[in-house]
């Protein structure tokens, strides 16, 4: 994309009540702007992260069998009666109809899945399956001052799993933990994101997140290094060692809480009557799982971990483009450039403005593209063009012949 | 997809209220689930149904070069204050949060991104440019009985452009219209779907609603068959021509408004201040256009021209999948065939499922892919495949050999 035709630019003056680092950088460099607190858009540039989050969730869901669907913002007060939760859910977004009708504004959605799973389980024949939906949640959050990773609006992946028993839960459980681990190393936060051990609540002993360590995060995690695991508040009250290795020297982190997985048991099927008949006939409640990651905290929480003074560090994954291609007085040569690394297929954002090289520099920095590539009449001399990568501080000439397989 | 693993199957019971023919079949097919009036969860074969014609979208607004982001569904009352549409858009969902902030949910975004453009345009040199998003709309209408036609939330493109002027503004609103002319075609809604003249307001004679010819539109158009092009009740009241011939003999036909287009001139870049500085360097308004079409609409549109007494009859452009293959007790050769047809990249809706004959052909009719491909003993035998077109009623026998030549 040309440069001079993307709406966005750097903004200079950040909205006074914003503190986070992640929300400063994003609304500074064009990817969000904020509309209330915790209430963000998503800007060409942030729109572009996001999908790409997005589709890599995506596809690791669909590889463990979730089917895509779009639930309703909109969630009748029946709903939430029948569960129990309208009167003592306190981040519900509460309102009413022209009918006098009552909702809330969907903030987790096990109170639309399960009546609409009811419609389809009849025998156990029927089960397992799970469906998710990546999909905007509300939460009527009393302090929203961490920018993208806690909003009030935000986007979030939510995948349920039903079953005929426990036991098939707990295959499917795991198998989500491996598809959890595989998006977090795609994303690139594989190296610093750990499995963390959490209350269990009735169903089984532990529950689990998966907790990114971060200066920024609001929690707190004990980090065992040999294992690789960790374990959260709650539990290092209860127990201050392990649960692997029984190893006490826990190294305490940090961390923000980037995806989140429930064994529900029937805690939602009994009431919403999910009930199938096992193979002798007799009515069961399925077992329920849910599993949650929010694509919105992810881009916080990406921006956390990978920033200089300069500005963002995007990961080749989920950055808005490979390269940032910028033209100092060379429009002529750029524009050529442009078009042969587009027709190989690589996502280039050209800075095709006419403003000073500094600023150019400082604007690449700030947006961060892995990739710069520099044409001026400098590197034009020797047929070439300067790449440098966002992560390093030297660059190289590369020869124009050469560039496009370079960057490929 | 093997229809033994979707979770959704035919549903029989209806919900009582609905009455519309278009959300009754999406429902009975397992397309759509009610939630409540006017409130629709997306299930499976109708989330890709929606995909396919959010892309088709897509991809016709960013070759007009929309740009695109997603604002949020939160909208402050400030904005609507700002706006003047507080009081008196009696759609509006209104609602408070913990720290006695009020919203509105959004039910259109001009009251959103005319601020958020206002940070980003200075001078003439930024215009034009336009933003879209695909996003959720809330409307707290009175009555909402049409299905899908007519949501409480629904899914909505909306596009603003900005221009330095009114003749700038009048050749983007041209450009938009052969888009949307586009779009309709590949819809498959093009011989239906007329350019009509509505109202103008204060910034141009007219502006133009694009109308879907069919039974169940709630709306009343007059058709000038000569030009092809028709004028809505209001027009009908203040002339009784065509705009373009003056032709008199206008034929009255019920038609659902699937697209929308205004001029709104400076009605909100004045309030919100979004200026330019022109060439002289004095202090203009911008001046704005919207431009609206609902996927959701469409999709219900969509089954209310393409049905007959079986079910759903999709273009092959947005439908879930463009074959149903269906195994009478012939699961080995089946199993065959569907993975041959999947490699060869056809979207292949399988049913794999213990059924009688009867139920997987009226489920197949119901479901509506374009092409029903049968494999039973007697087809076998000839090492072939019954080939029946959704639309037609006879079929053909059709080779194993060149079965995936003639689907592709």
């Amino acid at each position: 994309m040309r440069q001079s035709q993307l709406f966005t630019n750097t903004v200079k003056e950040l909205p006074k009540d914003e503190t986070s680092y992640n929300a400063q950088a994003l609304i500074r460099a064009g990817f969000v702007d904020k509309v209330a607190a915790g209430v963000y858009s998503y800007l060409p540039l942030g729109k572009r992260v996001l999908d790409k989050i997005c589709n890599i969730i995506r596809e690791e869901i669909n590889n463990i069998g979730g089917q895509e669907i779009l639930m309703t913002a909109l969630v009748p007060k029946e709903n939430w009666q029948t569960s129990g939760r309208w009167d003592n859910f306190d981040v519900l977004f509460r309102l009413s109809g022209s009918d006098q009708k009552e909702y809330a504004l969907g903030a987790t959605h096990e109170e639309v899945v399960a009546p609409l799973v009811q419609k389809f389980i009849f025998s156990y024949k029927d089960l397992p399956f799970s469906v998710y939906q990546i999909q905007t949640k509300f939460r009527n959050e009393k302090r929203a001052k961490a920018g993208l990773l806690r909003g009030r609006e935000f986007l979030m992946k939510d995948l349920y799993s039903f079953h005929t028993d426990q036991a098939d839960l707990d295959n499917y459980y795991e198998k989500v933990i491996v598809a959890y681990q595989r998006i977090y190393q795609r994303l690139g936060l594989g190296k610093f994101t750990y499995l963390t051990y959490a209350s269990g609540g009735s169903f089984s002993r532990y529950s689990h997140e998966f907790q990114t360590v971060a200066a920024a995060g609001e929690d707190l995690i004990y980090v065992c290094d040999k294992c690789q695991v960790a374990i959260n508040k709650e539990i290092i009250i209860e127990q201050n060692v392990c649960p692997l290795c029984n190893n006490p020297d826990l190294t305490e982190k940090k961390a923000i809480e980037v995806g989140n997985i429930f064994k529900l048991g029937t805690k939602f099927t009994e009431p919403f009557g999910v009930k199938y008949k096992n193979s002798a006939g007799a009515s069961e409640p399925a077992v329920m799982g849910c599993f949650g990651i929010g694509p919105s905290r992810i881009l916080g929480t990406l921006v956390e971990i990978n920033h200089d003074n300069q500005g963002i560090i995007w990961p080749e994954s989920v950055a808005p483009f490979k390269v940032h291609l910028l033209s100092l007085n060379e429009p002529e040569a750029a524009d050529k450039i442009y078009k042969e690394l587009v027709e190989k297929g690589i996502e280039v954002l050209y800075d095709d403005r006419e403003l000073m090289a500094g600023e150019k520099f400082a604007n690449a920095d700030l947006i961060g593209c892995p990739y710069r590539v520099l044409v001026s009449r400098k590197t034009l001399a020797s047929n070439s063009a300067e790449v440098k990568k966002r992560t390093e501080d030297s660059s190289e000439l590369v020869l124009l012949s050469k560039l496009a397989n370079k960057l490929i």
